[in-house]
């Protein structure tokens, strides 16, 4: 069997789990990693892997799984696209999806390459679910309730304040799409934790949710990776109510996400030329095994 | 905007689900309803629509849904796909799937036209689900349990046991995908209770579950075409433990499938000619709108 050639760019959180997960993946290699310094710093995974600073250094690569922050995936994607490599993304600004598809659509296709974008959790996987109860359920509501879990862009919002050395943002569903935060806060010596709550409480990313500021000893005992998701949909299948359908998950999230950026991976090898969104690709395209095997086990 | 137009072949309870999810649908029309005896009898729902014994009776028809009995399906779909008509179906016996996709794939082909078959809610949007979850946690269990609900092929072989006039017979999950049957029997006068009881627990469909008869005084009273379903997996993400999902839902089972039929329907115009399971449309394709609307929506 021919295997999957895969270049995993970035090494972070998402970037490492990706590469855990091409390890299980026995229809896929990864052929090696793209970082910035082009060096693994000792980093112990990273041994026996080729890591460069430039792909082309790496050879043939079917696909790149961008695990680089969501700002840069614009950039660098057009960037692997141009030179005929696919690429994955687990780009998650939801108000910023239709321009970046649309923006990659023709430099994929004129280069007979796919890209699989917002290949995560949410957006991503939560994707199809909300497109398919709409199917089942076309009159009704949908709530997507997240959490607990941390939130990382309001982590590193209230890390920020002056006097915080480290803090934890927890998502704290309430219901009907609507989130509390929990907000724990590792402060400098003689730092008021007044003013820190008030800080925190009235930036822009707090102010509109209710906010619960708690000082702690170490941020890093209480911190977690594991995230939740409750999708609910409630209406009509034709003109019958009631119709009542939820789907839950307790995951690691990085580990989620970078799981998904490889079932995407693949998936992205089996598309004609352009750029998807997850709920555009047959769910079958991102399993390992053949067709009509799959059809009998899963069907 | 050009309107789908849809036959509904049988007027059963799916049938008569279908042409009300059908009548919510603005993008589709039906065009009639197909029944042996080409008439419509009295049925107030099917004033107004031609019903015709022979689908040429008709004109156009872009797909026809065929909501007739499993073993008829084949046969069914044979004949419309020979006359250019896509189909759709909710072929429901999990072990024929494969080989009715292969017997249906060359004439869907030969004739430009598409067949969805098993689009259901099991096989069907389920099937989806499985293959989702898969691909988010590749090594792990997934367990669908049924219920609780009325089994409509185990209440038929309790209703043919001598001295019962009507039977239900109830799936109730205790986990793990192993289920416990409640069997309601409405008896004739003098009826030995005890004997029907033996009867129904040592026939084929009963022997292998933990199987409880009841005597009622009226079955009709009990019986309700509410079903549900917890479909579970649990397991790794790469290399990460603990991963946990589930998908729920309680659902009036005619109802949804009747629209789960009527969205695949519309999906049908939009695959290449071909026989497909839902495990191999993308999801997009079950709803009406335009592609970008929809991903900056569901997205």
């Amino acid at each position: 069997m021919k295997r999957i050639k895969v270049a995993v760019v970035g090494y972070g959180n998402i970037g490492r789990y990706a590469l855990s997960a091409l390890e299980k993946a026995a229809d896929m290699e990864c052929v090696g990693v793209v970082r910035r310094c082009g060096c693994s710093e000792g980093i112990k995974e990273l041994e026996g892997y080729k890591v460069v600073s430039d792909i082309s250094e790496l050879g043939q690569v079917d696909v790149a799984i961008l695990a680089t922050p969501s700002r840069s995936v614009g950039e660098n994607a057009f960037k692997y696209l141009s030179m005929g490599i696919s690429t994955v993304d687990s780009f998650d600004i939801h108000s910023g999806i239709r321009q970046l598809r649309s923006s990659l659509m023709p430099v994929a296709k004129a280069n007979n390459a796919v890209s699989i974008i917002s290949a995560g959790w949410d957006p991503g996987t939560d994707s199809i679910i909300r497109a398919l109860v709409e199917a089942m359920v076309p009159e009704g509501d949908t709530y997507t309730n997240f959490g607990p879990g941390r939130s990382m862009g309001h982590s590193v919002v209230a890390a920020s304040k002056p006097g915080v050395i480290k803090a934890l943002s927890m998502t704290i569903p309430v219901g009907k799409g609507i989130h509390r935060r929990e907000v724990y806060v590792e402060l400098e010596p003689g730092c008021d934790f007044a003013s820190v709550e008030k800080a925190v409480r009235e930036d822009p990313y707090f102010v509109n949710d209710e906010t619960a500021v708690f000082q702690v000893p170490d941020v890093g005992a209480i911190d977690t990776h594991m995230h939740g998701v409750k999708l609910e949909r409630s209406g009509l299948s034709g003109k019958t109510e009631g119709q009542q359908i939820d789907f839950n998950m307790r995951i690691n999230n990085p580990a989620l996400t970078g799981q998904i950026l490889v079932s995407a991976a693949r998936a992205a090898t089996k598309q004609s030329p352009g750029c998807y969104t997850t709920v555009e690709i047959p769910v079958i395209d991102f399993l390992p095994g053949e067709r009509d095997e799959l059809i009998g086990k899963l069907v």
